[in-house]
């Protein structure tokens, strides 16, 4: 655990990260010493900072740290916050920002390993998410919608809930992004007006791209999961997750979310 | 400054209020050793902590804590957080919740006392507020809106900006609760969809009831301001603020304003 590029395990009582989630975040796998998709991960970081106007230390300062890190922690979940630093009383960003950066690490998650093959439950979230189009797909330190959804449900072989927004569109998982086949068609949310675009989505958009697979991003009713060949979840740590039931529909076929999970486990960065 | 009761400064890089803004706060003046309206802000913060479902310490806990606090800062503007507490990673909440306490003291902010008397320059924010009813009305510290909202204007003289929602309806000040008088009738936006409800804006209300003052609650467009014979603020370190101007529109005489400010400075708890 690291605050601003030394050994630390706790922060100022004034950090804005605190004080008004005035930050960023990034949520990566380590594995055999490797950050997965770092480059990926940085240019997030990076246009997440920018879209709330904090500097956010540079590769150089962030790629020695995280050396020393993956050396201590070769395999895990490696964690990085960047806030906009000290504040003092009042919401507006000091004229001066000297940011804030932490680094933690956790664990790798133990899930089941049949949830990568057979697929998971998935679930529908009561609370929906607003519209803010200021800061929808930027990974902020505002997540309290994303933690009223993972209080919703206790059981624990239920891996994830979907979210919609208040207008009933389908937009993504508490701690994933959505995809879905329909009629052979690659569909995913539109994310201009909330949620989180993560690293994972840009891959497998890239990914479809380069296979000439068009893909469908807008605004879905909650019924075109049902109506779907397969839906799949991904992020940064679980990789993929294909969904084997959601409400009154089971799935047992995955061909194009194996196909993605493939290229989405492979080494391409 | 302390953390849990102890002294400190600092706070577990794990404290879920950084991690994902989980948690509440209160901002209250302190003078002459006695904390304004503590009887309020302790109830708001109650009430707050049990939306989002976190432990409130016991008011007697808070009410040491406080005494200790008075003791050696009299005077100033005196912050509490109280978060849900260490989270490992992820949005779910854990099992067993031991939240975190903070509390911060800041010297009085040195606001010209024209202000008060002549009223404040008053601006329109670009940033609009989104709809989110799960979470409307608490002073969480999910605030990117009001930093965003914050950071549009420097200028020195002009004191406050006002909020919009999506929806282009009044909702408050970036950091204080909106009230306008219009055709005898004192009115204030609808929080049950956006913005804070805070202790000043209740005092208010109680104080027209107490006089049969009848209020209006509702959705209100921003052309409501330039009709409006009078427009203030109020917040729990300002009091009461009178706008002198907004837009194109200015006012002089402020005599229910004058008459809600002298209230909400009186001693009434």
């Amino acid at each position: 655990m690291r605050v601003n590029g030394d050994v630390a395990d706790s922060i100022s009582i004034r950090d804005r990260g605190l004080l008004y989630g005035d930050g960023v975040f990034r949520t990566m796998l380590a594995e055999q010493g490797k950050l997965r998709h770092w480059p990926s991960h940085l240019k997030k970081l990076q246009q997440d900072c920018q879209a709330l106007g904090i500097n956010c230390p540079t590769p150089e300062q962030l790629a020695v740290e995280l050396q020393s890190i993956l050396l201590a922690h070769p395999q895990g979940v490696i964690k990085l916050i960047v806030t906009r630093g000290q504040g003092g009383r009042g919401y507006a960003p000091p004229a001066v920002q000297a940011p804030h950066h932490v680094w933690d690490v956790f664990p790798l998650p133990e899930y089941p390993e049949e949830w990568r093959k057979q697929g998971i439950k998935l679930r529908l979230c009561d609370v929906r998410l607003s519209h803010q189009p200021r800061l929808a797909g930027i990974k902020h330190l505002n997540r309290l919608e994303n933690v009223l959804a993972a209080a919703e449900w206790q059981a624990a072989d239920i891996a994830e809930g979907v979210l919609l927004d208040l207008e009933g569109n389908l937009i993504e998982g508490t701690r994933s992004n959505l995809f879905f086949v329909r009629g052979g068609h690659l569909c995913t949310p539109d994310l201009s007006r909330c949620g989180v675009a993560g690293v994972q989505r840009e891959r497998v958009l890239s990914w479809a791209a380069s296979r000439g697979i068009s893909v469908e991003m807008g605004h879905f009713p909650v019924e075109a999961l049902a109506q779907a060949e397969e839906v799949f979840l991904v992020n940064s740590v679980i990789g993929l997750w294909p969904v084997q039931s959601f409400q009154q529909r089971r799935w047992t076929d995955f061909p194009l979310a194996f196909e993605v999970a493939e290229y989405l486990a492979g080494a391409h960065e």
